[in-house]
C-alpha cells in the first residue's frame, strides 16, 4: 500500500507492518467468522457511498493511516482522501477525511477506523493541552511506558502528534534506574556504574531520585538524566539550581493540567505524564454519509 | 497453565489463548530484542523478592489472570497469590496479589502486568459507578463496540467485573440496524424483514430509532430490542409506555454519571455507555516490594 | 484484493482476512520450502495458459473466492473469471471459472484451489439435497458445530450456498443447554434461569430435551428455542402440538436424506444435520487446460 | 507437554508444533472472544467430572494426541488416559479414552476434540476398509494430495493409522509429472530428463501415463514409478506385464471399494485413493459422563 | 506482488509466502516500534533518489527477489530493476540492480536488502568455487542441513544459484540413516529394512557408512545412496570400485577447497559440504546513490 | 519454562519469547509435516539415551538456552544439563552440556540445537579473537546491523558472549547519521540539529565522517559519538587528538584481525566489525552418544 499522500513530514513514519497487523487484528475481532451480518442483510453489494469522518469536539487529529488501512482492508477500491494531516487541530464539524466506494465496506470498517482514530486523537488532544500549558517554558512534555498493551507504537506516535516528546520506547532502548534497582545494586553510585558497564555506548542512562541528597550523589556519577520523583515545587527549584545545567532533569509524579505550568516554571527540562496514554478520553469523532447510491 | 484458583466463579472464563497471546505481545513490545537492560545491569540473577500489587485509589479489580500470566511468562517459578478476586472493591492500600520469586522477573514484568490490570480495573471501576447510580431501577448498564483495538475480550470482561452487561461482541453475533442500514434497505420495516431473512435463528435483531414514530413502526415488525438514540427523558418515558413490555428498550447517547439515574428512572431496560471502554481512566495500582534477597 | 465481481449478493461476505490466511496456510502446506519442483522442472517460466474449472458431477458451487485467492497468491497477474456464482447448480461439464496467465502459477495453485472448492461445493451440494427434500414444509435445514477444525467459517458459508441456514457459530454467540449442563445446573429450569442471568440481552437461549415432559418444563421457563433430541416422528408431532408456536422447535439426531422429509412434515421449524459438514463427500471438480503458450 | 504414553510406536510421530497450532486455532474458532457462555452459566467452576470418549460405530481410531491437547489446553490439570492406541479397531461402545478433571474444561473442549478425532478416525476407518479389501495382494493403498486445507499432516497420519501408505506430502518432496507437464516439456522423455536434471538426488520421479504406449516410452527414460491413470483392468494387467518389475506401478482413478480388489489383483504395486481424505465420512464418536462432582 | 521479470528460469521458484514472511520479520527487527529515526529526521518525505546495488568483490548473485521485496515493503511505489539475474557472476563495480523512488524508503530498507543478498550471494559464491574446483568430474557439490535457522529455503536456493545441488530439505523428505540409527536398529541391514517399511514409496533412503565393510553390507540391502563418512581418498576409490555403479555414492566430511578436487577424482557421485551454508562469508555488496531529489 | 540454572549472570537475559519463537520456527523447517522419518523408522519409541554436546575446536560457547529449548520442545521430559556457561572458552573435547531422555527426541532435535549453537558460538569465538587482539587498549569491539535476518537478538547476544559490546540494535533506538543523510539534510550541522530536534531525549546521536574537516564540523554541533569511516591509522590518530576526549570515537571499515590492534592503538574508543556477525565461520560442535537404552 502506498503511503498516504497527506502524511505530516514532521512526524515519524509508523512502520507499515505495525499498521497492517494492528488493523487486521482489530477487524478480525469485530468480524469473527460470520462477518457484518447487519450490513450483509440490509445493504446491496453494489451500493456505493461517500462518507466523511468529522470531529464532534475540539481536538487534535491522529491515526489517519490506520483509518485508511481499515477501510482499504475491506475493499481496496475504496478512496480515502484526508482533508487534514495528523497533528492538525480540529473543531466540531471539521471534516477530517472523505471515504468513497463500496457502501458495505465503509459501514463494516467504520467502527474499527474510529476506534483507532478516536483513541489516538484523544491522546494527541490531551498532550496538546499539556504542551499548551507549558508554552514559553523550557519544559518538554513526554510520555511513559504506561501505554495500552499492543498499541505502544501508535500511542507514542499520537503523543508526537500532540506536540509532546517520547521517553524511551521500552525496557530495551534506554536505562532508567528506579528505587528497586538502586537497592538491588547497593546504592545509586553502584547502579549507575553497573549500568554504564552493561549498556552499549549508544544507550542513555537516567536515574530516579526522591531527594536532593540522592540527586547530588547521582550527579557525581555520570547519568545522562535524572528523574525527580514526586518532588514539591520548592524541591524541583532547588534541584534545578543544584544541577546547574549538567544533566537533563525530568519531573514526574502528580502532574495534572492544574499543576503542570507551575512545575514547568521551576526550570526542569522534561515533565513526564502517564495520563497522556493511560487516561486520555477518546476524541469524539463520527462518520457522516454525504451521499449514497443504492 | 492452570487456571488461577481465585477466579470469580460468577464471571465468564476468558479464553486462555487470548490471554497468552495478548501477554506475549505486550511483553514483546516492552522487551524488544535486548530485553530489560536496566534490571540486567543492576539486579543479580539469583536475587529473589516478594512484592505486592496494591491499590492506590478506590476501585474495582479486573485482570488478575493477565497479571499472573505476565509474571509467569518471565519465569514460571514465580508464585502469584491473589488476595482478592476480579470484581472485588478495593481501597487505597488494599493488597490485591502477592508475587514471589525471581526479583528480575518481577521487575521486568511489572509494567506489563500493571498496564493490563490498570486499564481493566479502570473500566470495571467506571462501570461500577454507573451500575451503582442506577441501583433499584430495572436498567442494566451495558457496553458498546467502542473498545480498544485488540483488547475487546478483556474490556468486555472488565465491564462484567464492574457489574455491567455485555452488548453484542462484534458485527458477527447480533444484528443492530442503524440509520444508514435503514436508508439502504428502504425503510425500517424492510430492514427488519431483511435481517430476519438473512440471519440465523439464534441471532437477535435490534433496531436503532430516533423518534417515537420510528419506534411504533419497528414494534410492528418484530425486532427483539430497540435502541432509542439520543432521546430526551420525556421521549424515553413515552417510548416505555408505547412499548408496554413488548421488546427490550435500550437508551443510548449522551449518557454520563450525571444523567444516567434519570435515564434509568424512565423505565428503559438497558443503558449503553461507550465511555465505559473508550474513556475510562486507569485505576491507579502499584507494586511494592516487601522483601528482597540480593 | 478487490472482492470478486461475481459474488452472489444474497450470500454473506466471507471476511477477507480469513480467506487470505487459509489460502496462505494451504499453499505453505503444499509448497514447503522447495516449492513445486515438478512444474519448475518441466514448464518454462514464460509459458502462459488458459484453464477452466469444470464440474465433473452435478452439484452446487461454493468457494470461488478461495480458488481465486489461491491462483492470485501465486501470481497477481492471473486473471480469474467466474462464469457462475457461489450457490449455482452445475452439471458435469459446466464451466465454473476461467483462469488465464502464467502456466506455472496455474499448475502450482490448482490442487489448493480445488481442495477448497471441492470440499465447500460438496457441503453445498449435500445441503441442497436436504433443502430440496423438505421443500414445501416450514423446516429450515441448519448446520452444527461438527465442522472441520480451522474451516468453520467456510463450511458454514457453504451451507448457506446450498440453501441451508446457520446454527450458532461457536460456543460464544448463543447458548445451547445440553443434558450435562442441565444436570450440573440442577434441572432444566435452573439452567435456563442461569443462562438468562449470565448471558447478554442479545444472546438467544436454546435447550435440548429428550422427552416431552422436559419440553413442557422448559416451555415454562422462557427459552427461545428447544432442540428435540432423537425423538420419534410421533414425539415430534406431539412436541409441535404442545409448543403451539411459542418457541422455535429444532429436530436433531438420526437425520438422513431418507428420513428428513418425514421429520419436516411433523411441523418442526428447524432440522439440524451434522452430516452437512462432517460427512459430505467432495464435489468432483477438475481443471482443464484450454490453451497453452509454451 | 510430554508425548502421550500410549502412542503407537509403529506410527510416525506427529510434530508437536503442528498439533499445538491446530488445536489452538480450533479452540479459538469455537471460543471467540466470549468463550463457552453456556458452560460458564450452568456449571460451577469447582465441578469435576470423569468422562469417556466412546465409539458409536465400528471403526479405526486416529487422533488421540489432538484430543488430549484440546482438553489440556483448557486446563492442564486434566488427566487424559487413552485405553487404546491410534490404529486400534473399535466397536460401538468401546471406551477409547478417559478424561478426568474440571467439568467446565471437559465440556468446553469436547467438540473440538471430537471434531479432530472423528475426522481422523473416519479417514483411518475408510483406509482400513480399502486395505482389508486388497489383503493378500501386493498392492499398497496410498493417499493423495486431495486433503483438507490446513490438515494434511493429520490426514496423512490417519491414513497410516488405517494401514495405508503415504504418497508424496506435497509439491516439494517428490516429482509427479502429469499430462500438462508432459505437454509443456515437449514429451514424456523430455519431461523425465528435465525432472532428473532439476531435482536433487534424494528426490524420486513418477510419471502419469494414460496409455500403454506412453508407459513403454516412460520406462525407457528412467522414472522411479509410473502412475497408470484411469486404465481398465485389462490395461493394468498388460502394464504389469510390460513393466516386468522394473519400476513401481500405481493405479489411480475410479477406485472404489467395489473395484479396488480387482484392481489390486492385476498386480500393480500401489493404488491411490483420493476418497480416503476427500470423502471419508466422520467416525461417530461421543463423550459420556461417567461421574460428576458439582 | 508480481514475480520479478528478471528471474532466472533455470532456478527453482522460491515460494512467495516464504519471501514475504522473512522480509516482514527482518524489517520488524530493524524498525521496532519507532522506525528509522535517523532518516525521518534528516530526509524530507518528498525526496526521491535513484540508487544502485553494486558488487564490491567478485562473486555470484543470489537473493534479488528478497531485496526487491524489502524495498517494496517500505513503499510499493519503488521501482526495482535488476540488471543481472540470480546466479550471475559479478565483479567489483558490477551494477546488480537499480532502485528508484522514495529516498526515505530506499535508505530505510537498504540494510535488510543487503543482509539478505549478502548472505545468499556469499553462499552462492562459495558454492561456485567448489563447483568450479570439480569441473570435469562426475561429482555434484551438494548442501547439508547445517543451515541458518529460519533461512533454510533461501540458503538451499543460494546453493542452486552457485551451481550446487540440494541434498534433502529436512528430516521429513528423505531418509538418511546415521550411526546412531544403525545402532538403535540393531545393524545396518535392519535399519535399511525398517526404513523401507516405514517410508512411503516416493522416499529415497541413504545410509551413512564409516568403513568399506559397512558399505558392502549396505549394498546388499537396497539403499538408494550411501554416504561415505570421512573416508581417505584411497578408501573412496575402493568404495567406487566396490559399488560399481549400483547406488549413488556421496563423500562427506573434511571437505575443503583444497581437498575437494582430489575427492571428486575418486569417482564419487556427490560431495556434501556443510561449509556452503554454515561458514560462507558474506559477499560484499553496497548501495550507491546515483542521484537524489531533495 | 524455567530459566536455565547455569545462565551467566554477567550476560543479558534473552527474552524468552524470542527463543521460543525461533526454536519453533527452526523445528518446523526441519520437521515439515511428516517429521523425522528416519528416526521414527529405526529407533524405538521407548529408547532412551545420554548424549553430550562437545566442542571439536577451540572457541567460545554461546546459545545454550536455544539448544535446551530445542530438545525440550521435542519432549519436555528431556533433562538438559550444561557443564559450562555461555561465554566460556572451550577446547576440542570439552563437554558443553549433557542431554538425557528420549533417544528419539535427542536425535530429532540435534541438528536444530547445533545449528543455533554453532552459529552463535562462531560469532562469540570470532569476537573473542578481536577482543583479545586489542587487550590493553581502550578500544571496545562492537557489532553492527549486518546481522542474519531474523536472528539479530541472538547474534548481538553472541557478541556479548565473546566479550564485545553492542552498537545500536536497529534503526529505532539510536541515530546514526551517514553520508546520504548529511547530503539530504544539507550538511552535517543541519543533520545533527535535525536529529536532536526529532529524537527523544533518551536517544544518542552518532555521525559518520570521512575526513578530519568533517570531524571538526561535527564536534562543533554536539553529537554523542563520531564514526570515523575508513580512515588511515594516521588520520585516526589525528582524530583522537582533535577530539581530545569530547565525544566517543568509533573506527569502522577495513577492520581485520591483522589490522585491529594497530587501529586500537590510535586511541579510538570503539571499533565496529561487521564480520563478527556477517562472516563468522561456525564453531564446530558435535553430539556424542554416551549411552543408550534400546
Amino acid at each position: 500500500m502506498t503511503p498516504t499522500g497527506g502524511a505530516n513530514p514532521d512526524l515519524p513514519r509508523l512502520p507499515r507492518g505495525l499498521i497492517d497487523e494492528a488493523v487486521a487484528k482489530a477487524l478480525a475481532e469485530d468480524l469473527g467468522l460470520a462477518g457484518d451480518i447487519t450490513t450483509d442483510a440490509t445493504v446491496k453489494a453494489a451500493a456505493t457511498a461517500i462518507a466523511v469522518i468529522a470531529a464532534r469536539k475540539d481536538g487534535v487529529v491522529s491515526g489517519l493511516a490506520l483509518a485508511e488501512a481499515a477501510f482499504r482492508a475491506l475493499d481496496d477500491g475504496i478512496t480515502f482522501n484526508p482533508h487534514v494531516r495528523d497533528g492538525a487541530a480540529v473543531m466540531p464539524g471539521t471534516k477530517i477525511a472523505s471515504i468513497s466506494g463500496s457502501a458495505r465496506a465503509i459501514l463494516t470498517a467504520e467502527r474499527v477506523a474510529l476506534n483507532f482514530m478516536g483513541r489516538m486523537s484523544g491522546i494527541a488532544t490531551l498532550t496538546r493541552a499539556y504542551v499548551d500549558s507549558v508554552a514559553g517554558t523550557r519544559a518538554v512534555i513526554v510520555d511513559t511506558r504506561k501505554t495500552t498493551p499492543g498499541l505502544r507504537a501508535f500511542e507514542k506516535y499520537a503523543v508526537r502528534c500532540g506536540g509532546g516528546g517520547n521517553h524511551r520506547t521500552g525496557l530495551f532502548d534506554a536505562i532508567l534506574i528506579k528505587d528497586n534497582h538502586i537497592v538491588a545494586a547497593g546504592g545509586a553510585a553502584q547502579a549507575v556504574k553497573a549500568a554504564r558497564a552493561h549498556a552499549g555506548h549508544m544507550v542513555k542512562v537516567e536515574v530516579e531520585v526522591d531527594t536532593l541528597d540522592q540527586l547530588r550523589e547521582v550527579l557525581a556519577h555520570g547519568a545522562d538524566a535524572v528523574l525527580l520523583d514526586n518532588m514539591s515545587l520548592d524541591e524541583l527549584r532547588q534541584a534545578v539550581a543544584i544541577n546547574d545545567g549538567r544533566v537533563l532533569l525530568e519531573a514526574s509524579g502528580g502532574v495534572s493540567l492544574d499543576t503542570v505550568r507551575a512545575i514547568a516554571e521551576t526550570g526542569v527540562d522534561l515533565i513526564s505524564v502517564g495520563a497522556l496514554t493511560h487516561s486520555a478520553p477518546v476524541l469524539d469523532l463520527g462518520i457522516d454519509f454525504e451521499s449514497a447510491q443504492r
